[in-house]
Parts: C-alpha cells; structure tokens; sequence
C-alpha cells in the first residue's frame, strides 16, 4: 500500500465535541496532514459557519463528515480503535505513547480501516467509551498541564501518522506463521460476542447485572489483548451457542438427572 | 542537563502575528509541552482577552510573553535561531525535517538560547527575517493542501521538542497501572484451565475429541496470545464452573424443563 492508501484507512472519530472551533481546526489539521476521513458521534454543538472558519479551506473534510448517533455506528467495519486518553483509568485499555503505537497502527490498515477517538473537550472519553476501543495512546505532555487543545491533539496524531506513513514503516515484528491464522475481526463482530457472551454469564447465573463486579469490562481487556481473529469469534459463538442449547453426549449441565436437553 | 532545563532554553518567537487566538493557542501550546518562554515580534495584535481564552489556562505564558521591536531583539543572546517554513525560498538556509532537526538544535542547547522563529499567518517570515536563522525547518504535510494553522505549528514543534528532550519516552507516567492488572498465571494454572475448558467444550457437545478439528491448538493459540493473569484464570475457571452448574435465573440450558441443577 501507498502512504496515502494507508492514511485513507484512518477515521477520526470526535465523540460529543462542544464547539465547533474545534471540529474545524480537527478537519483542518487532518487535512494539512493528507487524513479525510472525519466521523463525528454526538456532537454538542453544530457545524456552523465558525468550524468553516476554523477549516480554513479543509471544507470538503467537512462537508463528508460521519455524523453517528453511537461511537459504535463510528467504529463499524474498523479493525482497530486507539483511544486518545489523558489519564490513566481503572477501566480500558492500558495506554502506550504515540510514537510506539502508530506505526503498528498503521500496519493493521492492511486489514480494514482503523480510528482514532478522541472524546469531549471537558470530559474526555467515557469510561464505556473508552472500553470500546482496544489500545489506548496518550501524547506526552507536561504533567502539570496535560490540557492539550481537541484540535491540536488531532494535529499531533495526524502528524505522528503521516510521519510513520512516509517514513517507511519498521518492520513488522515476526509473528510466527499459523495455518490457525485468520483475519482480524471486526469491532462489530467482536461486540456481537460480548453481547452474547453476557446473555450467557447471566443465562448460567455466573454474571448477575445487578452486581456486575466490573466483570464485563475485565473479560473486554483479556479480549482485547488477544485481538481476536474471524475464526476464533466463529469459535467462540459456537462455544456460546452450544452452552445455550447443549448436545454433548457427556453433557452433565443443568439436570444430571435428565435426559440431556435437544436429544 | 535534565530533559526540562533543556526545554527552558527554548524560546518560541512569533514574527508579526495578525490574531489573538493564534497567540493563546501558541501559549497553551507551549505549556502542555513544557516550554514557556515567548517572544512576539512586532505583534500585529493585541495580547487580549481572546488570546487569554485560547491560552486556557497558560495565562503564565501569556504574561511572561517578551514583545520586541525586532526579530534581532529577540534573538538576542541565542546560540542558534530555526525558522519556520513552509516553502523553500531563493534566500535563508535549507530547510530541513523538524524531526531531523529538533534533537541537534537541542543539543545546541548547552551553549545557550537557541530559538524557534513563526512567520505571520498569511505572509510567512519575511527574506529578512530567514535570513537572520542558521537554519530552516519544514514539518512534512500534504503538499496539496500544506497550510498549517499557526498554533497547530506550534504545537507540533513543541511535540517534537519534547519528545526529543526526554529521549522519545513520556516522563512520569510510563507503566500503565491498573487495579485489573494481577500477576500473569502459571503454566500450570493455565493447563488446568485448558483441561477444564476442554472438560466443559465435550459436555456441551461443541467438542468432539473423535472429530477434534483443532479446535483445542486454536483456543490456545488465543489464550496464549493474551498472556493470561492469575485473576482471568480465576474469572474463566468461575464461568466453566457456572456452566456446568448453572444457577441463572434465566437459564434456559439443558434442561428448559427442570430445575437447574444445585438450586
């Protein structure tokens, strides 16, 4: 792929943006830095005259932003999504600088599009936000004044990824090859499994939503660290499917003492 | 030196800027990356209440800026100027990539000052003013559309500075700490969660050891990807556990029709 085929890979997705300043100085600094793709998920404020302002001739990525009710509608088909985060969470994905995370990045835009969600001016991302997403990147930055500007964030990451783009990327660390090896899910697929999974936890009483201990949010970490492949979701629905609706010969489950269900 | 007192010999100097925000953005800028000190060449503006609300918060920078009759005034002292360009010129020096640039131009640092020089927004710097540089910087962009805001220059030469200073690697806080994270499990542990689950995978009839289908390297192939913890072994041991006795509410398993087992 060309540098500016990998860079057409990626979308930036504002989630609840407040001022529209920021959504044009977003397009602009995407723009400058060859990204187009501009998806906006709720946002607060509209794109008026003063985002054409701040666009300052970035326009056209305006004008084809994604405007999604949902970070999840934003992030349908991508294969990947980094979380710019500020600070450190209890929930979500542990976070890596910049530098070291693009370029890996990029290299998964062979595979399917890739986003970087940056949240809300005053309150960042949500924590179940930031749980949709499966790495999380944070910008160095002074410690004692962190506040980086929406739009100046995206203009550092837009720089980082035109700079990994077309400065060749390292090379991929060696994976051993495995006939097992598929292609990456995509993050609707993987959602459609932890929805199923959690239908099942709370079907065999072993998730309780009422007390929910955070177990969800720790089953996405584990999953999200194995950065699950096609095959291995089709796996894991069909180990879902058969705990609904057991045939196994041995099957010792809900009633030792019957015949086993569906025989 | 220490990364920090490297960034205190950085000066940022704005030649002939036309508005305020542009000032408070450069000012916040700085901050968030630890520089502070500003120079404004001939300020086409005043320093005002819209560049106080663009700076958010690094009023510090703002009113510790230097205003100078001249671009000579604010070198003054300085060990190395840098400009700013976006275009080659016919006059002043080469320009070079920041990132080529910025860890020589600190390095120059332990002699003295060393600057940053930004041109106007619409203009540029001057002949005059290149000329007064040692050197000249470009930050890679798309050339059909290389019109960076100046704020978001700044920025971006601020990231890099820092990024250069502390040696690619963020200051404080490196290691990703989360109360999730427990001690990875051991080998033995992880064996008898594979028993268990391969247990559970015949009992539900998802796994037939007469028509393995390799589904067992497949799983662990996933699980050793993610390099299991102690505390994940504990929650997937529970849910292997719940499955073959499930106590669910809802359970609608093997025996829709009985009592789930262990009620």
């Amino acid at each position: 792929m060309t540098p500016q085929a990998l860079l057409d890979r990626v979308r930036i997705v504002l989630c609840r943006t407040s001022h529209p300043g920021n959504i044009g100085a977003a397009a602009r600094a995407m723009k400058v830095m060859g990204l187009s793709r501009l998806y906006l998920v709720q946002p607060l404020c509209a794109v008026d005259e003063v985002a054409a302002a701040r666009a300052a001739g970035a326009d056209d990525v305006l004008a084809s932003a994604v405007v999604c009710g949902s970070l999840v509608d934003a992030l349908a088909g991508c294969v990947q999504a980094v979380a710019l985060s500020a600070r450190l969470r209890d929930l979500g994905p542990a976070a890596v600088g910049v530098r070291e995370a693009v370029p890996s990045l990029l290299r998964m835009t062979a595979d399917g599009d890739v986003a970087l969600v940056f949240g809300n001016e005053t309150s960042g991302l949500a924590n179940d936000e930031l749980q949709r997403c499966q790495q999380a990147v944070t910008i160095p930055s002074n410690p004692d004044f962190s506040s980086l500007n929406l739009g100046a964030a995206v203009q550092v990451m837009a720089y980082e990824l035109r700079m990994a783009a077309w400065g060749g990327l390292p090379p991929a660390p060696t994976t051993p090859a495995t006939p097992f090896r598929s292609a990456p899910a995509a993050i609707d697929e993987v959602e459609r499994f932890y929805a199923h999974l959690e239908c099942v936890l709370v079907a065999t009483g072993f998730h309780d939503p009422a007390r929910p201990r955070r177990l969800l949010p720790k089953l996405r970490r584990l999953f999200g660290r194995a950065a699950l492949e096609k095959d291995e979701i089709n796996i894991l629905r069909g180990i879902l499917d058969s705990v609904e609706k057991p045939t196994g010969p041995r099957w010792q489950g809900g009633a030792a003492d019957t015949e086993p269900h569906g025989k």
